[in-house]
């Protein structure tokens, strides 16, 4: 593939930001072929810097849930920017959205807009501790919940103190939660959990039931507020919170990423049980009461009403992900998608350092299919029959050309320095 | 003034939003007839949502630069809306917008972007503790950085590790700095700085040379990171980071609000002394990468550059100063105007209460001018002398009025509630 003009611009950027890039978009820790930037986006593809086209299984890591510049959401953010965007107060918009989204959500009684997933997940935390006077958080290991200093998976530039008061438990697993709730003792304010447990490099898993109903419990018995964090899976499982499909409603929900299909917006929702905590918090930011990704929102929302872009993505992905499964079958690959198959991870047996997940995503790149080794995947509403079809004509040829040069496969020395530093930091912070 | 559908909104609101309203766009510590809802913005000026009028001299607090929708910039942000926004990756803009920057800004050598001033404000602080691999950070007491749990200056949700290691200085006092640095002993990060104090409720000051240098050699001497935070103030006092204009340069300096005329974009700039701790932190976020507020604020930054923009911007604030000056004391009142002259506060002599600064506000509004009664205000390039004649014929007209009902005046109950919270506050956080 050509990489000429990918390559001059990290080479720019590495004058200019540090490292060249930085976050959950870097792909230091991604196979050396895959570019690193891009210049157009439409529908579900999206073209890099260097012209070259992919069907696109990231979607942005989230963002992207209807297709790239969806007609319909770009005309009513188009509408609304005729109007105004920041404004020195918030638009009439800001209401119309907040009613929508306490009107399909059912824990809802009230939101708060924000920009990041981390602004969310923060208040919520925050929200959690003024509500109930108390100071302690559990999490479940290896959950991410964004990358302030009290949560991001790297901790450089984090001390001590930004995590005393967190805890740990095992997701899904009803009696560890139990028991980190007891040594809590009368100090609990919140209990956070994923809808699913979607960590990056593992197989991803389904809530158990089991666990969430003791969980709602344990929040009722000891006050503590249970909050579900949907900033990555939020309306792409349910047309409501998605732990209502094991029928638990959690106190506070954190939502982000797709919620106007790619317009920079999250917010928090919340029952009455924690409003007045909500509300004596003071958190804000420059351009969190911006009209037009809100308008944005409301023209998301209503097709997430009124459309059956969930079934039709659930419907892709199962396709997909029974074609790529019959395609490993034929190959001899131990190949596992796990998670809901509109979010899925894909990862190999026998490949502790991902050289094999490495090989197969360099041969689906190169074929026009981005997919990720290590981190879940996305699909799009946009996406069609005849991309899928492409994507497991794609994965059959790209098992096939893996198992011929298997014995040639290295592992990737990024990835292998950063689960040193991560299991480090795993010994450190959960012993 | 018309408030039936700005009530209605309110009404809606309060159901559905806890208080109806929070953060730095509320209403409530305002005068009673202040509108909470914007429907539009165009130049100078915004439409409340019963379709009145104002000129506003919040500018969105701050994100307004230009003017609103300004024509130049919204074309810079539409040809890259038709290209893609939110991406799997950064488009080439980013790499481009860093290589302005750091041409730019005298001493930086690289960007980080962000959405949230209190984002770059939060990774400057880990930065340098990555940096210096030390803890304490000294604030300047009073000043804003933020509402993140760290640094929200109404503490509701914040537990005491969250500022444990955090230590306050007074701004422009060289030896409460220097004392606080020697307190800290072998374990100071960072010096954080506003350009000038522009704290709320209070006469702004610029900054002082002799306290600007002695931070300097003080970070110098300790290896500690001197940041000034120009998330309020960036491009409104220079073309160049605002110290500049006293001859001294940050390791670290955080930008957010007018940077690209009202689209979300914040960033870290960052010499190289700085350059390996930012670099080993893990922070991102959902929208960090979006294409479209990155060419919005190149072409803000193109027009920061090739126009009188600034110079402009000043002249205009000296006009409206001297007018309002001379009206004040037409009227016989003690009128301070505090702060640079494109970014005043406006404070009444022997008002501790604020009653005659919210009484002449409310004046001033029912004039079709939005002003602020305790936050410092911003002038937008698109101003013109017809603009400044207008509002200092409604400021002397306001004068009046409230010399007539001086004596019926009343405290704001919301007001007198928030400093009673603020100085209990103040007198335990800084005891």
């Amino acid at each position: 593939m050509k990489r000429d003009r990918d390559r001059e611009l990290k080479a720019r950027a590495l004058k200019v930001i540090p490292n060249g890039m930085y976050g959950h978009e870097s792909v230091r820790p991604l196979p050396a072929g895959f570019p690193q930037f891009f210049e157009r986006a439409e529908g579900a593809y999206i073209w890099d810097a260097d012209g070259q086209r992919y069907l696109d299984f990231m979607c942005a890591y989230g963002p992207n849930l209807l297709g790239y510049r969806d007609a319909r959401v770009d005309a009513a953010a188009a509408r609304q920017a005729s109007l105004g965007d920041t404004m020195t107060g918030p638009s009439p918009v800001m209401v119309d959205l907040a009613e929508t989204l306490v009107g399909m959500v059912t824990h809802a009684d009230w939101a708060m807009f924000c920009k990041n997933g981390t602004d969310t997940t923060s208040m919520a935390m925050m929200a959690a501790r003024a509500q109930t006077g108390k100071r302690i958080v559990l999490l479940a290991k290896g959950a991410y919940h964004g990358a302030a200093a009290w949560c991001t998976p790297h901790p450089a530039g984090v001390v001590p103190e930004d995590r005393a008061l967190l805890r740990y438990y095992d997701y899904n697993d009803a009696d560890s939660l139990e028991a980190a709730v007891r040594a809590a003792g009368d100090d609990l304010a919140a209990v956070f959990a994923s809808p699913f447990k979607h960590d990056s490099f593992v197989d991803q898993a389904l809530p158990d039931p089991a666990y969430a109903h003791r969980a709602r419990a344990l929040c009722d018995e000891t006050g503590a507020m249970l909050v579900v964090d949907e900033v990555r899976a939020g309306f792409r499982l349910a047309r409501d919170c998605s732990w209502s499909l094991v029928g638990v409603q959690p106190d506070l929900s954190c939502w982000g990423k797709a919620m106007a299909n790619g317009q920079p917006l999250s917010f928090l929702l919340g029952s009455d049980r924690c409003r007045v905590g909500a509300g004596s918090l003071y958190v804000t930011g420059s351009f969190w009461f911006a009209a037009v990704p809100m308008a944005a929102a409301i023209e998301t929302l209503r097709i997430i009403r009124e459309t059956d872009y969930l079934e039709h993505t659930i419907r892709l992905g199962d396709r997909l992900r029974e074609g790529l499964s019959a395609a490993a079958m034929r190959h001899g690959f131990g190949f596992r998608q796990t998670g809901p198959s509109q979010m899925p991870i894909m990862l190999f047996d026998d490949d502790p350092d991902l050289r094999v997940g490495f090989a197969w995503a360099e041969e689906m790149l190169v074929r026009g299919i981005y997919v990720h080794p290590w981190h879940n995947m996305f699909l799009a509403a946009c996406m069609t029959d005849a991309d899928i079809d492409m994507a497991v004509a794609a994965g059959d040829e790209a098992f096939a050309a893996v198992k011929a040069r298997r014995d040639t496969l290295t592992p990737s020395p990024v990835l292998t320095a950063m689960a040193a530093a991560r299991s480090k930091y795993a010994r450190e912070a959960l012993a």
